[in-house]
């Protein structure tokens, strides 16, 4: 049975082919104008009506329209537009599955906040600028400043998957990792705190990881009472969505020090304009949404894509199915 | 039995006092004018000839004339200055014993060369400059630049302590790591080249990670030939000594893109003069020589030469011990 199948996002020539190689009997509509990125915002294009499988990040009022629609694999870890429950009942009412594609990215975004705690751990934007000799007074103090991260506790706020890899990346280092998460599962590979605990092991953290995805519930999780309550010297990092900060607190303690550094690479807005207050201090880094992306990105995704066509086809449970 | 400890470097009181408390019976001498880095060359001070034992690094010429010295703790891990034949046989005429400080050391230089690695995998120099935005050309373009390191190979020239932590920290990444050493043992952790084999090796490998010591047989060890033979795409990482690389060669090489990148911690001179070529040049990443050097530096040497102080009471065999 030939499905027809949507894609809404332009991809490089070689994902291109190997999509079309893959998808077997299937047909494959792409919109005259593909989204250059994700997170656009498109007109809706009549094509999706007829759709039985859109892989992309069709907007909400396209995905009403396809009344045919088994199938939505969303082709990022995020989805903001999706995630609320009138579009859950939508979607339980027309019975179409959704997936998102988390595992494609996870292990990037879980290797950049490493490359982040590394690059502060070694003072490596310090480092890389000064030119400092050894007989200089300087030489000793970036030395005595810079970490072996042993023994430093750290906790992961919205642990799913990329927490998963991320406490694994860190297991050779010797630190305490917990994690804080909505709803534990119980299949978690690090101790979780419940909601009583969060505010102390806040407290105590060394490292705070945000992989909080962005949300009406998760809007300024972090603002100034999380920043007061964490450590003096404490460094926080965002691999999550900009939205969950609170950024003008976070300027401030930054500022005055109370938090070592701060390494984002989600903001609000993406990119911050010219003269942003936190583009301007030595002590925050950002850069500019790229946690997930990967040499051969694109691939990993068509395959991630042709994988699940393979399990809808037989029926079977989808990866990253999340309604 | 009392015994004269000679201690030629300035450490901070808070370490200066943990010596003075942990060091029992034994009476510390201490120069009036200590050395401020372990890499100045000083004056003999004639304190030094009635010592048993000598904890830094004093100059080759102090030691000749300390004919009671039993043992020489050199407080680092490079030890160019005693590395020699007639050092060698100096210190057997005399039964004197020699440790060096690699423990110390080895944790940091290792996790600073696995910082180097993780920011080079995901583009730090750049993405920390850039403000581009999702709708740019180079924000798909930097994306697809990072990688994960997944099956990419590293080749570890120098394989000693600092190659064997390096190779645990690598552990999670799924990466190919093999190491070469002038004379294997056949307990190190990860598989070995030979000389011969070395070459293929070296052009195979993703990732070269230069660990040498300095002396005569390793000057300008990796030269044009070696860069020459290296993979196209190549990053070099060197945190072993500045005199084992032909930085012209190396410059040469990043120029016109051959190698990737150059992430340097160790350079001739250190630190190199303004307007130096592998200043100049953006694929080449330098820090001022501080891989080794962490948060309580100076206790862990402490702690390091009290506990051989202890052993050397008891007569046992001392950590370190290199002569």
């Amino acid at each position: 049975m030939s499905l027809r199948i949507y894609v809404d996002f332009k991809m490089p020539s070689e994902a291109r082919r190997w999509l079309e190689n893959n998808v077997g009997e299937h047909e494959l509509i792409f919109p005259e104008r593909p989204m250059t990125t994700v997170l656009a915002n498109v007109a809706t294009d009549p094509q999706i009506q007829t759709a039985d499988i859109a892989f992309g990040q069709p907007n909400v009022q396209a995905i009403e329209q396809a009344a045919n629609l088994r199938w939505l694999s969303i082709s990022s870890s995020g989805m903001t537009r999706y995630d609320n429950d009138a579009f859950r009942a939508l979607m339980q009412q027309r019975q179409t599955l959704v997936t998102h594609s988390a595992t494609v990215y996870n292990r990037a975004c879980a290797l950049h906040a490493f490359s982040f705690m590394l690059a502060e751990a070694r003072k490596l934007p310090e480092a890389l600028e000064t030119r400092v000799a050894h007989s200089h007074p300087g030489w000793p103090d970036i030395r005595s400043r810079s970490t072996l991260l042993e023994g430093d506790s750290v906790l992961i706020v919205g642990y799913g998957a990329i927490g998963r890899r991320l406490a694994e990346l860190l297991e050779p280092l010797g630190m305490t990792i917990k994690g804080y998460r909505r709803t534990p599962r119980g299949d978690e590979s690090i101790p979780m705190v419940t909601a009583e605990e969060y505010p102390f092991a806040l407290a105590s953290a060394d490292h705070v990881i945000n992989i909080l995805p962005e949300s009406d519930a998760t809007k300024n999780f972090f603002n100034a009472r999380s920043f007061a309550t964490m450590k003096y010297g404490a460094v926080f990092y965002n691999i999550g969505r900009g939205t969950t900060v609170d950024q003008d607190a976070l300027a401030e303690f930054l500022l005055f020090k109370k938090l070592k550094a701060a390494w984002l690479d989600v903001t609000t807005p993406e990119p911050l304009p010219r003269g942003h207050m936190l583009l301007s201090l030595p002590n925050c880094h950002v850069t500019p949404h790229i946690a997930g992306g990967h040499r051969g990105e694109h691939l990993t995704l068509i395959r991630h894509f042709i994988d699940n066509l393979r399990r809808f086809e037989r029926g079977e449970a989808l990866v990253d199915q999340v309604m």
